[in-house]
């Protein structure tokens, strides 16, 4: 291997610049030139490359987005896509890949490796946490820490005026940042997609626990919630209770940007170091992640065919302390 | 005048406890006595009042929300409510009144202090900055830093993506936050009630600037801009330039959140000040605000009557700086 | 056991309150009650003590400091001090403890529980991350998040004039918070007492790497450094450098504040919920922490004795990444 | 006037990115062209020029530093300097200038825009905001907040020992800084150089209010202050107080930089378009300032040679309010 591409792909995520400085840079050490790709396989396919150099990944560690651009690709899913994404690589002597993104981003890569034998190397990247063979995703402690900015500012106006908020955040299928984010700014109830919540559960506890003890109520609603989402289920609990003072907020698109967090940032300088340094050990098809607090490699196949569970104990705790 | 009753009332804002604290301790530094009035005028009616000393209000200037906590009383609009409301008043020694609030506060502080003679002085608190009389009404600057902060956000990934979001901020019937939000974030358009948009300019500079020069595109919709809000307008361009890539996202309620900016902390401990100086200068029914640097008081007629005007030079400035 | 002490001691940490409200929460939901103590070991020897109900810990999980307020306490150190304090306990009906803090805390707690047979659990509350049989402190990620956000606001200013900073930061005798937030702000060098620089190490980086490539410079020194600390470090290349544009920033206690992280909010309320359902399976003098994800027990003795080592992974990843 | 330079000199300030990028677009809104300088007057001297067309200021809005470095120049004090200025601008077809910084860069101005008749309008770029003819320069109210930011996290852990902490703020030999974020957090005392505060005084205060009210205390010390500073005055404090804990922490460099707030970006953008207008309108050697919400004109020699005065009646609030 002398040169490798890089490139991000499908929704973007705060810190994926971290890891694309961490790649460029640790090619560069152990001797390796580096493509930047932009707009993600698109970019691969119209050959949209850019050379890097280490101080074209100066100063970006602490930027949100991704100085590459990002895109969802139709193209690359054709056959003949990959063709000619496979001549520009060759046109530009690029011989391996890191791909930084999620399991579509992994889909890809997977196929296009078997085709035409390429090393590629993926380091997981997206907010929503929902990749199997890592306990974290790059991006998924920023997003977080909005949240709970977010939910914050909103419990000083709920308290204020004794309201009952129902808080929409993403995390597509799956209800890590719910849970996570639900637990660290104390909400009364957290909905997510793996644990089915009635509504008259949900009913039952208000009507318990925060009508007689609380004096503002935070709901956190995971975008995949099979509840329908925060509008439904606050139209439900308001048409049943016409008492409570009750608003909705969908935080949105701003919890995919921002400046990502010291825990993004470290574990995007480690996986991108250890994406590099699997291309340089012969690896291919996997993506690189972290267990235990070790890298470990976890093929592309596993990772897309797997899911992975939210931590119970956590779904415990917020049980406990919402009392 | 021995003791004085401090309340806030409507929407709340952040820098109001800032200003709580200040007319608590000007107070007792005039050897006045300070009742808390709990829930706004709901409180004044029945007799929910606390003795606050000046350790009460320490290390709250940085909090959000209110500590007296906020509501809208439906009794105080009534004869009946508000003779409730004198009696409170009378059995508890209080001799007259700061109310921190925006103009449905004032407006009943107004009839109040007319039917039973009582020193009112009003400090003008509210994320919409819509009230005449005062350059800056404490909560509005934190409330764009709020905005700015997540637009920042949404730009990282606006740009990752080369899409084109519509973005809604409150500001009730007014375009402020909405304008120098739009300024401070570089936004591509800005919509606001005060100045009518049509759509089809918005689409001639969609197609001459936006389509041409730029990468991502950002539009402030003002929440009581005539076009609708931001999901009518965005569905509009929509449809007449299915090529963008357009997404919505509205902001909600964390913009009346979050501790206090710099200068909402200093502007509510100054109104703080000049409200207890205004009773003991034997003024009621006035409004303290900031008039180019100076305090002011405004007779609370004049505050509701008038029209805060947006600055026709911020407007030009946007349309020059976005191309 | 039927009512808990709960104490925070030594060094306050953002996330203290957090746990806090876990475990009184925790106990109420168990059916124990809860005695808050003031000060540290200072008010359980003066019998500082206040009842906790659910309520009273709503509202200050996003809050740096401690409501219990913390102190180092000289007279608990002796036998007499630990008589009293067995005392007050015994007259308040006061059956088991939860210590929150570091290892100072955790060698009172050993003593004490051996004296008198009191089950005690500490959890671990340190920005330091210095203690050993837990991954992760409480404060610690919080800390780290407060120094990339100091050091990338200084990155900007160096960019700008071209500068060569010494950024000192604190840990004691350890180099956690230096090592992980010199990674995650891309510093250029990183000084750590695990690992002795030569000032003329780090003289050949900056004269080939620094000089040759970059614009500007970061160092992070820990505060436990055997080079001496920033100011000693900086004056010593100022002395063999005079071309250099040197500067230096001590971070300071601002790093003991602020509202904590997510990961900490998780982390304190996982361990505040585990030392109560330790106590209640009848365990003492132990530590609980997290390691692998997981929640474990150590005795006080192991977590005294031992000291934890840096990750060397991550020593090696940033001599990569400041090429 | 067919073509503009744009520098930054002196200490950089947040919005000057801002400011930059008003210029350049007001500039190519009125058809002019913009060359960017490099390193304040320094790239002046060297010719170090690059085109900024519209997209090279786009997305620096919110950056802090700024993007065309800057520099304290000894060569442009010389008469030599300046001819070569001279030369470069006359080679590069550059008709005018706009000065982003503060008083030393607007001395150099004036003396250049005097031996060569060359039109120079300048923008007021300090944190220190110690410039006559303006009531904000750009980056003041960024690093105002930046300070309450590190003061609150500060409190926090102040109230949770029970400290006295002395903190050093930036400000050169003005107090504004000093004053207002004094006021925002508020500090216990505040030592400014425009106002004598004799150590017994502070004494007095710290003897009769903080002994007797407080449970922590925050004195806020201008670095300018004729006390000596933050551990001088802590030193001498300690030394007749030895039952006080008392902390010294000096804020440093961090205060220079960060993402502009909204109030500096809505200034920069203002001026940014003023000082091409004032070009475009004959003026020269002329500083664009904002007083009382609008824009002004004041001459270099004015600035100059006048102090700005601190505002009375805020030290008189913080007298109040700190009881």
């Amino acid at each position: 291997i002398k040169k490798i591409g890089v490139l991000t792909s499908g929704g973007d995520a705060p810190g994926m610049n971290a890891a694309i400085r961490a790649v460029v840079r640790t090619a560069i050490y152990n001797n390796l030139e580096v493509a930047g790709v932009k707009q993600g396989y698109e970019g691969l396919i119209t050959g949209n490359f850019v050379a890097l150099q280490s101080h074209d990944v100066s100063n970006i560690i602490q930027r949100g987005g991704t100085i590459l651009c990002s895109a969802r690709s139709q193209e690359f899913r054709t056959e003949e896509g990959r063709k000619k994404a496979h001549e520009q690589m060759i046109a530009n002597n690029i011989d391996a890949l890191v791909v930084i993104g999620g399991d579509g981003t992994f889909s890809g890569a997977r196929i296009f490796s078997q085709e035409y034998e390429i090393p590629i190397v993926g380091i997981p990247g997206t907010i929503d946490n929902d990749l199997y063979g890592t306990d974290y995703t790059i991006g998924y402690d920023t997003a977080i820490n909005t949240v709970i900015e977010a939910v914050d500012k909103i419990r000083d106006t709920a308290s204020a005026h004794n309201r009952l908020f129902f808080i929409e955040v993403m995390g597509r299928d799956a209800g890590f940042i719910a849970l996570r984010s639900g637990i660290a700014t104390g909400a009364e109830a957290i909905l997510i997609p793996e644990k089915e919540t009635h509504a008259d559960e949900l009913q039952k506890y208000l009507e318990k626990e925060y009508k007689e003890h609380k004096t503002s109520g935070i709901v956190i609603v995971a975008e995949g919630d099979k509840s329908g989402g925060a509008y439904t289920i606050a139209k439900e609990i308001g048409k049943q209770h016409p008492e409570y003072d009750i608003r909705v907020s969908i935080l949105g698109h701003m919890q995919r940007g921002g400046s990502p967090s010291a825990f993004d940032r470290v574990t995007a300088s480690t996986l991108g170091v250890a994406a590099v340094d699997a291309l340089l050990d012969d690896q291919k098809s996997i993506m690189v992640g972290i267990v235990n607090g070790e890298v470990t490699h976890v093929p592309f196949n596993k990772t897309i065919k797997n899911k992975k569970k939210v931590k119970e104990s956590l779904v415990n705790i917020n049980d406990i302390l919402s009392i």
